[in-house]
């Protein structure tokens, strides 16, 4: 199973993260954790979300990218569900050696994400802060799903990132049940 | 005049943050944001925190990082708080030229903060994503106050740090107000 963590504040302003999750919600054997539905409240569920965890092949984090990081409530889930003794530390081996895919939009483009460009950086750099959170919990990193220019693109452009990105998920599930059926 | 920008979820199981505040909290010309105190229910007064960032000189941002990243609720803060026509974009020029001072405590020691530690990295990778979100809003970047190891070292030390926090926002509002009246 393919553990989907949505997080974006704002769906009536997003496109992107609106087609992407369009084109993934039906498949079987994922289940969507739609952080901002779930806890408009921030009072999230730390025992429910650590359950679907520990079931799940895979892990996806899939959001916009706000001030270089993650959007708030993905952050606090971060803080409240990777515990120790769940997620690190003595005990906290829940998360051992499950894929981790991280699904993230930006604004800016391959020229914004350059050390001479406007965040003044390549991209990898802003991603050392959430690959190091899946690592430090012994998560296997696959190589994240990056849209950027999300705001920019067309519709058309937007709907075949949702093809790529299910046929992503497709491939990442037939991996996991072929472990899991051999394992 | 100075604000202060504090976030700590935990005031209660945090030293580290606990003696740093006390270390500067009587300083004349000093605002303090207590972010969790003020807004428990993560509901953000936008204007009032606008007010108090318009009218300071030097904005500190003083927080634990929690999985690499500032806590939740500071993340919030830079979402809600941080916008266009404000911060950045056309007519966003409230911050221009403000001094920004991170006031960061960590975990991990240099030994963790390296590319053979337990963080991958050496602690400035982490220090991009704050950084970056000053230099956005043309803010100018002062020398962070870093204090590593912040669960470890005892009482003695820390509040050796405090003097010296106390020490650095009285030389930054000295030189602010040597400005203003210069200005």
């Amino acid at each position: 199973m393919i553990a989907v963590v949505q997080a974006h504040p704002y769906p009536d302003r997003s496109r992107a993260n609106r087609i992407l999750a369009a084109a993934i919600a039906d498949l079987p054997a994922i289940v969507v954790r739609s952080l901002y539905d779930l806890y408009p409240d921030y009072a999230i569920d730390v025992e429910a979300e650590q359950r679907v965890l520990a079931a799940a092949d895979v892990i996806v984090w899939q959001h916009p990218l706000f001030w270089y990081t993650p959007p708030a409530l993905q952050k606090l889930w971060f803080e409240k569900v990777l515990t120790p003794g769940f997620a690190y530390g003595p005990g906290g081996e829940a998360l051992q050696g499950k894929g981790c895919l991280w699904v993230v939009t930006t604004g800016g483009d391959d020229a914004d994400y350059d050390p001479m460009g406007i965040h003044g950086h390549v991209f990898d750099t802003f991603a050392a802060v959430v690959r190091q959170t899946a690592l430090f919990c012994s998560m296997a990193w696959l190589d994240p799903f990056v849209v950027h220019a999300a705001t920019r693109i067309d519709d058309e452009t937007l709907y075949a990132w949702g093809a790529r990105y299910r046929a992503r998920l497709i491939e990442l599930g037939g991996a996991a049940a072929e472990e899991a059926a051999n394992g």
